[in-house]
């Protein structure tokens, strides 16, 4: 066995980080990007990896990469993100860094000489829980978002991406398409917790990914007119939480009446937001998702003539603004097949979840590695993977950058 | 002319607050109980009434006490509140707080000697915006809730009321009924801006109030099942946002329903709240209100019946629970008949809107002062009184005080 790769039943790695960044109101975890919690994920990957001898460096999007053996180019790279959704569960994205340290153990335990170089990298901003883009440091780090637009990004305090960067110690001008990192990445690898029940109905523990639905982020803003809700008459009122409530339920038919389609409300801003006022303006955060870009498109365009038809009467105004859009992945199905191959025959999956890999797959060669998520559920502190299948990820792994390396 | 009552168009006083607790997120004041904005508010209003020769002392409860001369028996006491809801307007409690001590700085001005003790008096958290339950100072001090119920209340962060009342100074273990300060109040009369748009019809800058509707604070809480916003199909979801929307539109239904009743959702809790995270609860808080105490109570049990019926297919679970609630008032009508005539015959109005006045109504002889709001509107940024108006407020305070004192 090598560096602790078991204890108490799980991988040593999520043990050691178990207590970072408890969520008591939640539950579950909030690990957002250059906030305390992340730092400290942050040390202790640095610290894990320098374990293992391998050399960390942050890069100027504040992504971490521990090199085995020297920096260069045609790199094999595996690793995930360490952030979270607010009161998210344990093993999105930590199971993907922690099976990529093990993975490189096993290989080092065993004499393994690496052909290529080799890097396990921590993505920042996975969840977009903070900035509201997910994927922002792989984005910055391909170019698929621009600096100017990513230092722009606010925080629900009203802090700025590039404010938070340089707290953290980056330079926010320097924040952007970084085509040095870009250009050493030969292939990568993401192994990730199954976020569906693809895996159980497969009876597979692992399974490589075929391909990623379209997906974005739109904010529905409804303006109406704030009041005293004792003395404002109801047929006197413009209240944006009730044109609100008219837009969630148009949100879910829009989804409901298109094949595969899903489209969610998980956060609202009401503001002022007290108990005895009527609101005068609400933010309501629509996540989209279909099969193609077309049909994504599709979607939010029937979303907003839903919408704009069910606020009519209200007396209120409703806007929507796009916040981030990323279209279908196919991965490299060739790749895809190829690696499947490598590990016995294990199925190919799509998802419905957005990852650093969809991005990065545009610019380099890159595959995913799925472990079966035994509930289905995640972002949710009941997201699970069993022991058993989270060390048969660890082996597919290993196996996967033994026929690369 | 008295210590400074007008200066730039504003009653002095207002313009002197003007900076302290403003709110750049939602526009507008935030200014909640024992936060600093809210004790910056206590400091100045014990500098200026120590400017009139007044006695200031904090009771039991948090509340603020300005004597001129000697505290005692059948006192005439007159006052309001300093806190607002989240992004308030600037008048609603603050003018009835300025208009007092200028009423009595007009009659120190004349040389006038009060045949009573005289008050002014500042009540603690009277909007709930902390705490979620309105008039907590006045409620405390007349023994409508009990200390153990006030104690533990908790605001947003969990602080609960015991301790942030010990922070700011006072002894938990003493908060309660406090009948030697209640016994001291002979007469109660509250200065306070109209909030809704009962003097702009009427055409008078002021009225003596008739009576409150009966209203109360209800907590729905919607328990669904937190996952993925991407990964999860529209048929699998437990989504508590959509049950949550169909709620908001059940209340509204049934406020409609019911002939002069008000009920409103403008505060929501949703948890965990990310945008790519199917929410596991909501929290919506309902405001509601009626013209009797049978009709409000049939008008919750209508809301129950409402909701119920609307989330019966969601998946998910809903429960109603009272946090707060206030019998109608009906202020003595011999009393606010007399305090008219003072006035030459002001209209008597009723009110949709809560005060402290309205809880202390059951203990002792009370009488409120409104003042004309020319947009109708209040827990608002918009809200708004014309110095003319305000004027017009200080001027029947003091002619109340003279034919009482």
């Amino acid at each position: 066995m090598t560096d602790g790769l078991i204890a108490h039943g799980r991988l040593a790695g999520l043990d050691e980080i178990t207590g970072v960044g408890a969520d008591p109101a939640r539950g579950g975890y909030s690990r957002h990007v250059w906030t305390s919690a992340e730092s400290e994920l942050r040390e202790w990957f640095t610290a894990r990896a320098t374990r293992l001898g391998l050399d960390v460096e942050t890069d100027r999007n504040g992504n971490l990469w521990a090199w085995w053996g020297r920096p260069g180019p045609d790199a094999v790279v595996t690793g995930s993100h360490l952030d979270s959704v607010p009161g998210g569960g344990a093993f999105d994205g930590p199971l993907g860094v922690v099976s990529a340290l093990d993975a490189v153990a096993r290989l080092q335990a065993t004499g393994f000489q690496p052909s290529r170089p080799v890097a396990v990298v921590v993505f920042a901003e996975e969840e977009g829980s903070r900035f509201g883009v997910a994927c922002l440091g792989s984005r910055l780090l391909s170019g698929a978002i621009t600096a100017d637009a990513a230092r722009a990004l606010t925080d629900a305090d009203g802090v700025t991406a590039a404010e938070a960067a340089a707290a953290a110690g980056l330079a926010p001008e320097h924040l952007g398409r970084d085509d040095e990192a870009l250009g050493r990445i030969g292939l990568f690898i993401e192994l990730h917790v199954e976020q569906g029940r693809g895996l159980i109905d497969l009876g597979s523990p692992t399974a490589v990914a075929s391909s990623i639905l379209a997906h974005g982020r739109w904010r529905l803003r409804v303006s109406g007119q704030g009041n005293h809700a004792g003395a404002t008459g109801m047929r006197e009122r413009r209240d944006p939480v009730v044109a609100a409530a008219r837009a969630v339920l148009a949100v879910e038919e829009a989804a409901l009446a298109t094949d595969d389609a899903r489209a969610t409300v998980g956060r609202l801003r009401i503001v002022p937001g007290g108990t005895n006022v009527i609101a005068s303006e609400v933010d309501a955060w629509v996540d989209a998702r279909a099969a193609t870009d077309a049909g994504t498109r599709a979607l939010v365009a029937d979303i907003e003539s839903r919408v704009q038809e069910a606020v009519a009467d209200s007396g209120c105004a409703v806007e929507l603004i796009e916040e981030s859009w990323s279209g279908v992945v196919e991965f490299d199905p060739e790749l895809a097949a190829r690696l499947a191959g490598t590990l016995g025959g294990v199925p190919l999956l799509p998802t419905g979840a957005g990852h650093d890999a969809g991005v990065l797959s545009g610019a380099v060669p890159t595959a995913m590695v799925f472990v079966r998520n035994p509930t289905g559920v995640s972002h949710s502190r009941e997201e699970f993977a069993e022991t058993a299948d989270c060390i048969a990820g660890v082996e597919a792994l290993e196996a996967l950058l033994r026929s690369v390396l």
